[in-house]
């Protein structure tokens, strides 16, 4: 079994945004050398996701739209418990659950097993701050 | 290490529907003659899901209501930028975050390593069209 | 290649409740011996979660407000059409899904491979009987 281990560092200027890794996988599951496998891609902090879906400039203002609708930012320590530590943030450990962790990619013939439109994206929720994107390749 | 790639193709008649897929997914297990691994089974549309819940025909019922309560179609240009390029499914792509693009289950002496009433469902958000389910089997 | 497989077993007492799990899985890991790999940890049953985030008791009261608001409870046979095969707790499959079914961790060097605040979490949404958690280890 062949494996590989990559780091991505985001520092997203926005509290919200959405960029596209899938380049970055791609060569990831290149340098593994990987023909059959699997690929595990998450975000390593927990107010931030890795998800797949179109690269859309106007889905992407809907997806922060309707998360800004489902679990508003709120600072104040009324809404939200989390807020009373101190953080602001709460919002943004919310959002990340509907937009989920991770994705794990097929690997077929050495490359990522996709349909048309697929795209890996990083979710931020809480950015002006470095964050993590783990890359594991697995397979053979 | 084994594993093996399958595709299915759906086409849904009605706009959202839920379709049992774990016949297809055993089958695709026993094929590979994978004893100990894991399987992959994802959308390969972004307008779709894959997901794991109960064969119940009231819950379907259910989760189509609740999806279109948090996510409702709306076609017109107004409610969703996405639909001001010509689509009409931006509600499609975010109901299929709320349920998950992909699922991985365990094998175990051969079997999906299931409790007692877990099933694999496509998920259709944006039907009348053929779509692809991948599943990737790897293991020993 | 090496596997593992450990099933846990949940009793809560609450109907709806968080329960940090990454001692268990750690301790899966650390037997199954693979030092490169992926740990895959999901709920067996279909009113349950397993997901990452903050160990933050008012994060999790967060958690468990916003999800009531999303999908309240309602044992009821108008709400929800679960509810009218005799269930009541048609609630706690749509709570699963916004939290999801699985995580999968990567294994480096032996260990989870996490950021600085990630922990696994039980989600139980319809508590009050045992209930398991498999935890699949695979690599080399």
């Amino acid at each position: 079994m062949k494996s590989l281990t990559e780091y991505l560092t985001f520092e997203v200027h926005a509290r919200m945004a959405f960029q596209n890794i899938t380049r970055e996988v791609e060569a990831a599951v290149k340098k593994s050398g990987v023909r059959e496998g699997l690929v595990l891609v998450n975000a390593m902090h927990i107010t931030a996701s890795v998800f797949i879906n179109d690269d859309e400039p106007g889905l992407h203002q809907d997806y922060a739209a309707w998360l800004e609708e489902l679990a508003p930012f709120d600072a104040s320590p009324q809404r939200y418990r989390h807020n009373r530590t101190g953080e602001d943030n709460a919002d943004a450990h919310l959002k990340r659950q509907v937009m989920g962790r991770e994705v794990v990619v097929a690997i077929t013939d050495g490359k990522l097993d996709f349909g048309p439109w697929e795209q890996i994206f990083y979710g931020e929720f809480d950015g002006r701050r470095p964050k993590r994107v783990l890359i594991k390749v697995i397979g053979e």
